[in-house]
């Protein structure tokens, strides 16, 4: 059940059909979960990975304008560097636990590789982008459970239907202010009396951070819920920002900022430990790996119509619902050293 | 009166004796305000200055670690490109409408020119930092009323005493929210279990942002206060954050960030025309303009040590707070075109 | 005489036909040079002001995109804030003395209201771009003898002619490697077999940097010549890059950061107290203040095209003989406390 | 043979006794070399791995101040937001092919967990820091052939011994303006009259750029080489800079910045497919996984000190003579598709 289900209204905006990063037309996300015990000492697999990608077609032969947006760094994100500079994304953008980095990135490289055969061999090389939080609380990432396959797999079973929230995927092992966390996603619809255009704009997040007692329950109209979770370590959230909006990797940045906001909204500080990281895309249009013109052609909002701030709100109200949104679906889950979290409606 | 004798408690750290910038030791702030009509066309003046020191010393010649944050760019502050590159700052910090900023760079060079007779001589330059918001809705800005002498006014006038709010120096003009805005400051302390030792955050800002009907006062437990504004444009918000602890300017940058946390809390989406900024320094040391040792020493909070995160948090309440507080205090002013704009209790 | 003409050619693109960043159509150059004693103590006044206008309209109804890079930071050059967060240009770029600044920006900000009266009336403010190098060891900085009206005239006087360099406009006080440096101006000429397009670059510098002994004669195929100024502090560059080609505010920043190829080509290891300033445009398109229209219309040229390489070139190529150009017309200039320094070639 | 062994001097500083990045204390380097036929189609893998590190203690335990500099950034270099957020190292520097990122990252994750029982259970994740080049010309890179165990044999085989340069390590396959490129180490001494003490500044790069055409063998005083290489792709150089120097993570981003010098001066304008980046690192202090204090003592060089411009000279000319001693030593190297990469003296 979404938050809003619940009775809790986050922000002006209306959501979108799904309420989900999948209402921005052609994005897909699919998600693999592992929860089993291993054999010694009360370890404990308890992880998954969450694949989010821009459009159904290969990425790298057409790549999507984005940008990304460091909150707080105490994170190993991987791929930031190139979309920095050319402010595009050109590979499913993939979300697991810290220790899954390299073996993600090593699956959606060869994903890449089977299925656009030209890379590294008569064109360049290819930029993956992986995002983590550290799930070690309840899952065992010392012993490195996530495989190559399981990225395939994540990718292969993506799909434009309403996201599944809460203990799956990348957010299985999450925990969020002391409650379960894990995937959440949200959207909001982008209209303007000054333009006959409506556009979309979605979010998906894996909550892994926020301490005991900085939920703001009263805020949200909430009874406070009792939790015996000992203390967490400082954790992280990932945010995937999309939009159908036409808008410029520098204006993509711009949106991606404001999901601090959200975050901040929801109790955190942004903690030193944790890596709070923003990765933004449109899918207003597509950029081609090859072209015979030397010059392409874009159509971009005006940063000063009022539909720019529109799409600050959405960016702002749709991190901060999907934030609720873990929570809100995230059941209590067990994992290693016989730790349960248990889910804050659960 | 401050917002929290109005019983809005924001946050849960401590504030400092005077719930002021200038709790932390040394910080003092002097202001200058300007408010009169002119002959012409409904022209009012009605802007000012306000200076905040770091110390009541030569900044010159005891520089302080410090660093800046752009929540968003829309601003014209200056002095900014030398903050980041040598972590510090030696001179005021000045604050001031936008057409303001030559005036009082001017001004505050004249200052640091006649205080300190080696720049520009036997030594090198000096680098001065000017902050601005817009207040050209009540104040006729066109008009250039700021001038170089206003600022060396207020920088002669400055004082550790309880900083005056609202409606005043650099605030005079401003609009927050619809509702009259201005000179807000707060503090709190720093205290943690694992540390003997207390450390003060304190924090000044100048607000002139926010659309009608993004205030939350339901969040904050007021009664909405119905206010006649007019639409008005894009604002910003001027944030000074000063601290004891010791602190680099790395760290100092990370601290500057959470301001922004107490921003969005507010009701604020960084709107595209806003220029918020964070300018951040320390107490704890200070770097002498020359040396015949090549060698400085610096002992810094450890990254990971709670009081971090306690510092973090202190920087988003007090940033927060900040802004209630310029709201809470800031008392109708008429301006320009015989605009009048209403402080939100009075 | 140009660099060229004394048989030093850099690098392996064509120069445009003024080899100037005139060569960029529209853009228009006007210079203010001040020279005279003063009345008191060997006091000296050698200084002056340099405006680069992208165009001949106003700028502010007509922006252009653009953005900045700071090689070493160290100055303090107003007003890249803004420019780095919408990346565009709407006034003048000026350049002048350090302690110059706030009068260039005052006379400036006054030069955009009374072209242009809606500004801080009807709609905002202007965003006024200021660079700076120190020319205190000949100038009697401290004197402030740059005042508002000069501003104002150099901008009056601009013109699209081949610009005139060397001791003279901002550049009248300038010390380079210990022999005069001043302004300089070259260009290239873009072209590309896949392309039936030309494009051109142009860049123009203030030169204040350099220590004696580090600049490279030999590689230059130049025989070393003497020069009696004693060591100079630190100084700065100003580099103004202009582009007819249509790139990005992102393509932008990144053309200006391989000036920094040009100058540490030159002998410069940017040192610690060099503001070593690059403010790149392209005038390929302007961005109207305001419009009916929700988007507006870009084409930009591909990274991956050649003409981006032949562009990073042209850069660094450009930037490199401007620099040269400074000196090789430089004439030897006397300055305060009977300070002479020598052009490199008179 | 080194470039200096050639005749060919960098600069003016002198070198440490190796002329290597081992100059600095502590500072050691391990290396695995690939280069073998593959069965089919003329596949040949041609590749490596090279391991920095900066002391051969635990680096999780005993972290450095680090700096990253990104100069181009079309590369996939992995672990910089953390570096740049914390401003320290915590695990061996890493070097490979573009495709063999995430099999190093996972073994030099692997080998973190073995000798640090303690990330990942009772403490939190670690970060890796891995940089790349693509060397696809002559190694069959799809075919990934670098496997985790490669990179703990890298980390395993490190020494403080003059570290072998050319076609070795991750420099196997590489290509450096049409040449055989590859490892290429320097150093640089740093010593200045008003100081009594030595520095000592270190770099290894893996050199991967430039095109035909643009290595100025004339500036060398080398006479000109001709190759055969056909046009190669754009390359990317990966520069590791250490040095003893007290420096903060500010200070150390400076200095990773002049490596753009050196490299400038060998001819490269940053292409647009470059991956260009520097890693910078101090050993003068270590920082402490854990402690019981709040603070840190660190002493810093000043800014303005004359050993700071020394250190930027040292920076840029180490990293242009690391360059060259790449190219000197690389010999002919054949790869896939029978190609062969002629070294530029064999």
């Amino acid at each position: 059940m979404k938050i809003r289900e619940r009775g809790v209204t986050i922000g002006k905006l209306q959501p979108g059909k799904k309420n989900c990063i999948t209402d921005v037309e052609g994005v897909m996300v699919g998600q693999i979960t592992l929860h089993y015990p291993l054999n010694d000492n009360d370890q404990y697999v308890c992880t998954g990975v969450t694949a989010v990608l821009p459009h159904g077609r290969n990425l790298f032969r057409e790549k999507v304008p984005a940008a990304s947006y460091v909150i707080n760094g105490f994170g190993k994100t991987t791929g930031l560097v190139q979309v920095e500079e050319l402010g595009m994304i050109e590979s499913p953008i993939m979300l697991t636990n810290t220790f899954g980095v390299p073996a993600v990135t090593h699956g959606t490289l060869e994903h890449m590789l089977r299925t656009t055969p030209e890379i590294g061999d008569t064109t360049g090389t290819v930029n993956i982008v992986v995002g983590e939080c550290n799930d070690g609380y309840l899952n065992s990432i010392r012993a490195l459970p996530v495989k190559p396959e399981h990225a395939i797999a994540a990718i292969e079973n993506a799909n434009s239907e309403r996201t599944e929230e809460g203990a799956v995927g990348a957010g299985k092992g999450m925990v969020c202010f002391g409650y379960k966390g894990g995937v959440g996603a949200s959207s909001r619809v982008i209209s303007e009396e000054q333009s006959s255009k409506d556009y979309i704009i979605g979010c998906l997040v894996v909550t892994n951070f926020g301490n005991k007692d900085e939920f703001p329950f009263r805020k949200y109209g909430l009874s406070e819920i009792p939790q015996e979770t000992k203390e967490t370590p400082d954790g992280s959230i990932m945010i995937i920002l999309a939009t159908d909006a036409p808008v410029s990797d520098r204006q993509l940045k711009r949106l991606a900022k404001r999901c601090g906001i959200g975050l901040g909204r929801t109790g955190s500080h942004y903690s030193n430990g944790s890596g709070d990281i923003v990765i933004a895309f449109s899918t207003a249009r597509t950029i081609s790996h090859q072209s015979t013109e030397h010059v392409e052609f874009a159509h971009l909002i005006r940063d000063d119509h009022p539909l720019m701030n529109k799409l600050f709100q959405g960016a702002a109200e749709s991190a901060e619902e999907a934030i609720l949104n873990s929570l809100s679906q995230a059941e209590t889950t067990k994992g290693r050293q016989e730790r349960v979290v248990e889910g804050m409606f659960s």
